[in-house]
């Protein structure tokens, strides 16, 4: 199959083109390398050293025995994604390609503006030039977990078939995003769904939950293979955020009460999940929602075991409540469904334990690189339009 | 009651400003008059002539014995709507300056992402510029009963208490919009709930059903206030297409079977609806949603009406069924509640014969002006992608 990564430089699109190879399929993307731009916007920079994508691209030809076609451009761009359709003749995209993360949107009316515009505009652009170039290719296309929210029922896959008034229907299931970023996730989804409505295309829309971890099987053995590693709060997921901080002995920064409930999974599964995906195309003209998460934690029981594991390590390492720079339940019920994935034959990791080990070992050989950052990692961004940071909250969890 | 209108220039915005500043209250506005020249981008102009805003602020001025706070600029640029709120210090904002049509939005891949970027970039600058200026106004905001698509339920006005799986929970009603105009209004939708969650502000957003109509009483003596009147396909609503179609004896053009059926409301209810949203406005933090239209009609029964009106005024025409342009069911179900207006005192007006009646007399004085664009009246613009004019269907309905 011949599968296109639109931001095939990320944190995902990386380990996914090699995992994708691996697998025996042509692979191609384009990037315009913002990820690394707004990094360093946060002060930061990836903690795994990684290469440049012409390095990149000599290692992948090296290790997979295929050259790797990459586009540099912009999404936002019309003319330059049906070019890259055009040359790549996809029989498959995986849109990776966003700004991904909620506290950036949340810095101000700017970073808002510019999340919601370059998501929409960049998934729009992807529909288009699919009708235009490759109207039968499927369309992975990732969202989040987040987009649904914390309501007090449980969360179907994308849809839900309910009565009322005496009268029933089968409905997207209601979102309520907590973040500008997040919601930008929604109104793709919405424009996604619509598209395979209108023009017969197929999707499947990936709500993933958190990821966490360094590396997969097929990048762990050559350095050179790494993807990035990022720790700010912006561009750091919770997890790994957890394990950069207890590799160097700073508190680990629980937001508020720590209670909040979510999906997790280790980055090898989410590339095996989107290679499911992928194997296993979604019909034409249907638009299909997977939750893509192993199981669901509550964070301070994953703070607590980045702790232990860190501890069996020699590392001291104390959990801490910070203020909660965001607006979110602390406390909440929460029960999605993730079946779908399962049916395709995904079987979760499970073995988080194990998962933190191998963390470990990758960052403890780069502890100099996170001990240089240990000034950006109390979070900032507060929700309500402020710039503070957090302070801690009490004693609690010592 | 200080109200800031963006979009003051429109076919709502301007008569708006005039039932307002009767009311006693001072008026303001933005526009960049792009309104005009999407008419003109389509082959047309408005049939009823209107005047420049320089001079519109001049008979404003006039009649009204108060001066029109008017600031020229764009509502995507976030400093010009910043700077606009500091110096007019409104108690509420109405936001009707979006890209208004469905078929604009469905002509190609640079009007798609046009409509989405202008109305979610416009909507998300009056939110962060009311925090920062004005965090205890009122925003009301267009949206329209498009948004909510027609599912096989009844529609609750934003909102609805559900029971799924034994638990209980009340969600935002799912939205299942049917053009990208459309989708960019539930994207807002989304935006300003979350606006008003995070941050406190407060909101009336507007779910508007199609509103028909030449003038209001504050307008109707004097030609200089006219509002603009539009029939090409893009800008000019289904009732006034007719009521143009009629007018020069030009078959009302009924897409596919022709039994949609939609809210509707005179132009000077909308008025009223949108003057009592303002003058009862949602409590601080309070998101509410008004479903605004007078009477639920079938399409066919409306073409019918104006048949009917215009053989009493000897005019001689047929209501014709053509390929439908759009994707859309053509028979359904349509039970959407509209108590709130009505709770606040709104008594619909409900004589749709007598307001054809006036929109016929303002028309007739302009047939010239239909005449001229007599070449635009049938639509090209199809939800395909595709653009070629649609055929008559059959005889029926002759």
């Amino acid at each position: 199959m011949r599968i296109f990564i639109a931001g095939i430089d990320g944190y995902l699109g990386w380990p996914l083109a090699n995992h994708l190879a691996s697998r025996g399929h042509v692979v191609g993307g384009a990037d315009l390398f913002l990820r690394r731009t707004w990094v360093a916007e946060m002060g930061s920079d990836s903690v795994i050293p990684i290469l440049s994508m012409a390095d990149r691209r000599r290692v992948f030809a090296e290790h997979h025995g295929q050259p790797l076609a990459f586009f540099e451009g912009d999404l936002c761009d019309y003319d330059f994604i049906e070019r890259a359709f055009r040359e790549f003749q996809p029989d498959a995209i995986v849109h990776l390609g966003e700004v991904p993360s909620a506290p950036y949107s949340m810095i101000d009316a700017h970073h808002a503006v510019f999340t919601q515009t370059n998501n929409v505009v960049s998934t729009l652009n992807v529909l288009f030039a699919m009708r235009a170039v490759c109207p039968d290719a499927h369309l992975v296309k990732l969202g989040t977990m987040g987009e649904y929210g914390t309501p007090n029922i449980s969360i179907p896959e994308g849809f839900f078939e309910i009565e009322y008034r005496g009268r029933r229907d089968t409905l997207p299931f209601p979102r309520q995003a907590g973040s500008w970023y997040h919601w930008s996730k929604v109104h793709d989804s919405n424009n996604v769904m619509f598209a395979c409505r209108l023009w017969g295309l197929r999707s499947t829309d990936i709500m993933q939950g958190i990821v966490f971890g360094t590396s997969i099987d097929e990048t762990k053995h050559d350095a050179r293979l790494a993807t990035r590693f990022d720790i700010d709060q912006c561009f750091g997921t919770v997890v790994n955020r957890f394990c950069a901080q207890a590799a160097i002995e700073h508190s680990l920064t629980l937001f508020g009460a720590g209670h909040q409930r979510r999906g997790f999974l280790p980055l090898r599964d989410s590339m095996r999940c989107l290679a499911l995906a992928l194997e296993n195309p979604a019909a034409r003209g249907e638009y299909r929602v997977f939750n893509q998460f192993a199981d669901v934690h509550d964070i301070t029981e994953l703070a607590q075991l980045v702790q232990q594991t860190a501890r069996g390590l020699g590392l001291r390492v104390d959990v801490e409540n910070f203020e909660n720079p965001r607006k979110e339940k602390e406390e909440h019920y929460y029960e999605p469904d993730h079946q779908k994935l399962f049916d395709l034959g995904y079987r979760p990791t499970h073995d988080v334990a194990a998962e933190l080990q191998v963390i470990f070992a990758d960052l403890l050989r780069h502890r100099d690189r996170i001990e240089a950052k240990r000034n950006i990692l109390i979070p900032d961004i507060r929700w309500d339009g402020t710039r503070r940071k957090s302070g801690s909250l009490a004693e609690s969890g010592r």
